[in-house]
């Protein structure tokens, strides 16, 4: 048997050796050292593992890229073996996720409501393991089918996901050992350290759900491990890191979204504080698109199956689209794109040359089926609501709109000190005929004007040949996000394809018909990812004007509680939005809670203050203390929503 | 043969004769005036059809039920013929639909798009029929079915068609002729004049689209018939007055909303005046509910299969319900009711006895799979958006939470000037141990708590013992629609029910788990439902607060055209909605324009107002002319709208 290892190096062996064997052969320290192998660049075992043929190993020791996955790996064992002993009832649910992450993972299926005491118990359970200081005592050498159908039944693991293992294993290069921990038998598909006192600890820190292919739901449990102290603490200091920029942990603390299973995968939930924020920046973005001559409608959520095909999504799209549901005389299917239904509202009457441009915009709930796998948080959704336009125009109008869209589009995101990255103006491969809409004479004009607008306004862009869409060419706004991503906020696309599908058109001054062009407008794209971008961006300290909670009164004492219900209604008068804080704690803990909770303005209000008919406010992050006439601070406040200042 | 006569007399005669043949037989006058007769009560059969056996026979004359459906069935056999003239590559499409409605109308299948030119043409062929007093010939007796085969092929109708007519004939007790007129063979199923003269005359007024079974659209074109001048004029008034108070009619002329069959039935697109109708409503509930304490929350439009077999709906609701999606991983549907979610929101955080009651509102889109027979303009529809409430209350806050649901409702109603009409509380039959709830207890003091809150409030209720829902009892507000009709515009809801179903609980004082109670709450029902009540109350004279346009700039001449435009800014900022009429007419046609699309008020523009800084209004309705600086108009504006004084 001939080894190749990673340096070039062949070692002949004439008989099967495991890779602990092959790695105390180069040294006595590798082979302590040594926790596992890679396989032919491929497949990581363990080190009791069994080689009997030819094949490239790389050996893995704690320098190794994959030490981690080892040491993920290993605590994940132990808490596979913790959560079956405090709750013997539960079995561990086998999935395909690697370990390479900060974070390992658990899935575990049972029957009740895990709590934080089970998940404690099940972490103390699994460091008594590790005190315990086991040795991984591979029992059987090579696969044993009767001895993995024996654990895993014991692991009550259905029948049916035993025989798929079995199945896949026959056809794997190497048989695995099963191992033994603490006298329960494992399967070890994965390499693990040699002992458990390698392992520095073990947290246990959330629970999350995880839906099966089976539509079952099962627990995800969150786990934090590695092998020293120092070493712990650098990964929960980038857990916490990521928590603190990552839209979904901000929105967590906010109460922003909420997802459930039942109701489904990829939809969220606005919670009470989320629907706030999200009003209000409609709110906001229709005022501004009545300032800029916008005319809202409303269309419904789904279409026919006819519409689709028709508009050319059904032959295009169709695998980015919810499944249609078939009635008795039609089938229909939740709209992916309003562009069809907006064509209807143009179409609902003859249009003239005097009606255009006739601009009409939508925030408008549209519906992808984006894979379960790639769901995120806000960021990638499954039904999301879109700020949405379509703009029919003469052609001798679309500089002019085009214009206009730019500049609506720049005030808006300087509202939310969005920093406009760069421009990308995608542009037809002239030379590509199958890919683009063929008129020459509509690309040229419209490419052209499209320049000389961007030119006019001296901005800069990157101009992108064939990458414009099929159907025209189009700009789009890139943004970077707070973590760094790169992303396309606001686009402005030109389209003379779908006016043809539809055969739309309106009466020139010369009482002709004439097909009019379309501008698709994004405003800010989706409200999901506009918001989860804006959580990022600001880690949770929303704007005053749209912020879920503005104030929080805190009156000093529970006899200061009328005075508090007076400043409140108050507010409450001129909607702003607030809660007292009536609870048995002391006055510098409640302050604290509710900056902990970002709320903008803290109101103290005590003898003096009920006396005067003042209140003492504390904005967010300052320690400064003002007090002023409740009449005063009711117009402050009311200005600056009005201002909308970002701070 | 024996033939029971309407008044009990029985004739007897020695073979099969025409309905004619016995009409005369009785008197020669009534031989003539006779159109056909209703055979057994069921059905009506043509004069020349011959009865060959036993039957009860009701002879129709001028003074009958039926005649006005022989009438249009007459005059709708010569506008087919006159359709199939105008357009020989068309076909009559067969349906079902009776013949007794004011209007009489023909389906027509024609692949293209039929024309006002097209219609005027057909209505001036069938006219002509008329002047050309055709007997209708009956060429043969009894059914024949290779004359009908010839007939229908002629006719274009589709052989699958032709084979069901073919089997319900040979099914039926009386055999029908076939009859021609011009010489085109038909085939009479029905009865008609004796003579095209006997008709005053037809007049097609207008076309609509219809689906068949199959998912085609064909068109139904609208027509109107009568025996005399004075008959015609009575239907045209009857129907000019119906179009004056049906919301159908009234949304039309103020481009409220559009249906558009390759979208779907039954699904209304807002177009831009409904819209902002819709949103102001909105807006003003949502500002209501704010002051009320509710919260705003946003859930998705679908859910999965299982979530409605949690709540109980797939069982009990299920043809209500769209079909579901068939996903790889999942079953989703439209949600036919927002309970679901709204638990999901509750449920999502363990809640203590100091959350409750929490009030969940959201105006929320929901699809219900109605009939496509039964859908009526913005009554009954697919897709509607429900003012829509579930709030979480402890047993010992139920009376207090019902007086709140009141006070908002009558609030509301008042605003719209809608007349509560009565209340109904809808109590369990204690008997009934089978449709109720099985908990004595719970209803006992619920249906207790919701009379004493009746009693205090000091209001009227009709009780209605065996009325409840399965899962509580309930208050339902009625009201009388213009029209007359009598409808549940806002409803307040007790539910044990789902509140198990769904395990939800609270923490109480004691920290022990409890159940909280829910309570559906209906504020105005649907947005669809209510705009059309409006629109029928009002005729279409909407409140200056929610009215689409609220102001038509009129200058005397187009010198005039900057100061309108100044206006019309000026007007912008205060976001009151205004147009200018800019179009080459004569200042009174404009101002007469403005008052037919009921635009609250008309500012006229002369030389004086420009000088002055001045304009000059005229509200809808009135002919007084009123001069005030623009300042002042502004703030008269934004005061009424601030008040939203009903005029």
């Amino acid at each position: 048997m001939k080894i190749t290892l990673l340096d070039g190096n062949i070692m002949s062996f004439d008989g099967p050796r495991s890779v602990m064997e092959i790695a105390k052969e180069i040294s006595i320290s590798l082979g302590k050292k040594c926790v596992g192998a890679v396989v032919n660049g491929k497949e990581i075992i363990p080190s009791k593992a069994v080689v009997d043929r030819d094949c490239k190993l790389e050996l893995i020791t704690e320098r190794h890229d994959f030490f981690n996955s080892v040491v993920n790996y290993t605590a994940k064992i132990l808490t596979a073996f913790a959560l079956k002993k405090v709750m013997p009832e539960g079995c561990i649910f086998p999935e395909k996720e690697g370990y390479d992450k900060t974070e390992f993972f658990v899935y575990f299926d049972v029957d009740k409501k895990l709590s934080l005491e089970d998940l404690k118990q099940a972490e103390d359970f699994a460091n008594e393991l590790i005190g315990q200081a086991f040795e991984f005592d591979f029992i059987t050498e090579g696969f044993e089918e009767q001895a993995y159908i024996e654990l895993m039944t014991f692991l009550n693991v259905k029948k049916e996901y035993i025989d798929v293992m079995i199945k896949n294993n026959q056809q794997r290069y190497i048989k695995y050992p099963v191992a033994a921990l603490n006298n329960v038998k494992f399967y070890s598909r994965y390499a693990t350290l040699n002992n458990t006192k390698d392992l520095y600890k073990i947290e246990l820190n959330e629970v999350t759900a995880f839906q099966t292919d089976g539509n079952r739901f099962v627990y995800k449990v969150h786990g934090l491990t590695a092998t020293s102290e120092k070493e712990f603490e650098d990964k929960k200091r980038k857990l916490e890191e990521v928590k603190e920029n990552d839209h979904k942990y901000i929105a967590k603390n906010l109460e922003i979204y909420h997802l459930d299973p039942l109701i489904g995968q990829g939809l969220p939930i606005w919670l009470p504080n989320g629907t706030i924020l999200k009003q209000e920046i409609k709110k906001y973005l229709m005022q501004k698109e009545f300032e800029y001559d916008f005319i809202q409608i409303e269309t419904p959520v789904i279409g026919t199956s006819e519409l689709y095909k028709t508009s050319g999504h059904w032959d295009h799209y169709r695998d980015d689209m919810f499944a249609p549901m078939i009635l008795p005389k039609e089938e229909m299917v939740l709209k992916p794109m309003s562009c069809p239904h907006h064509i209807s509202v143009y179409k609902y009457k003859q249009r003239s040359y005097r009606d255009l441009p006739l601009r009409f915009a939508e925030h408008a709930l549209q519906h992808r089926y984006e894979s379960s796998g790639s769901l995120t948080g806000l960021e990638r959704v499954r039904a999301m609501e879109l700020t949405d336009s379509h703009i029919f125009v003469r052609p001798d109008q679309v500089k002019e709109e085009f214009v206009r869209c730019f500049n609506l589009i720049t005030e808006v995101l300087s509202t939310f000190d969005i920093k406009i990255d760069y421009l990308s103006l995608s542009l037809r491969d002239p030379e590509d005929k199958e890919k683009y809409f063929d008129d020459d004479k509509m690309w040229n004009n419209a490419e052209r004007q499209l320049e000389s607008v961007l030119k006019e306004l001296n901005i800069n862009y990157k101009k992108m040949i064939g990458e414009a869409a099929f159907y025209g060419p189009k700009l789009d706004i890139q943004a970077k996000t707070a973590l760094g991503h790169e992303i396309t906020v606001s686009t402005i696309q030109l389209d003379f394809l779908l006016p043809q599908k539809f055969d739309i058109s309106y009466i020139n001054e010369e009482g002709v018909l004439e097909k009019p062009i379309m501008i698709h407008r994004g405003l800010v794209g989706t409200y999901e990812r506009f918001i989860s971008v804006l959580l990022e961006q600001t880690k949770g300290v929303l704007p005053l004007w749209c912020t879920p909670q503005q104030i929080e009164i805190i009156p000093v004492n529970i006899s200061k509680k009328d005075y508090a219900e007076k400043v409140m209604k108050e507010l409450k008068t001129n909607l702003i939005r607030s809660k007292i804080d009536l609870r048995d704690e002391r006055l510098s803990y409640k302050i604290r809670d509710a900056q902990i909770r970002k709320i903008p303005y803290q109101l103290v209000l005590g003898e003096k203050e009920e006396q005067n008919g003042t209140v003492t406010f504390r904005r967010y992050g300052c320690e400064e203390q003002t007090t002023v006439t409740l009449e005063e601070f009711n117009e402050m406040i009311l200005k600056k929503i009005k201002e909308k200042s970002y701070n």
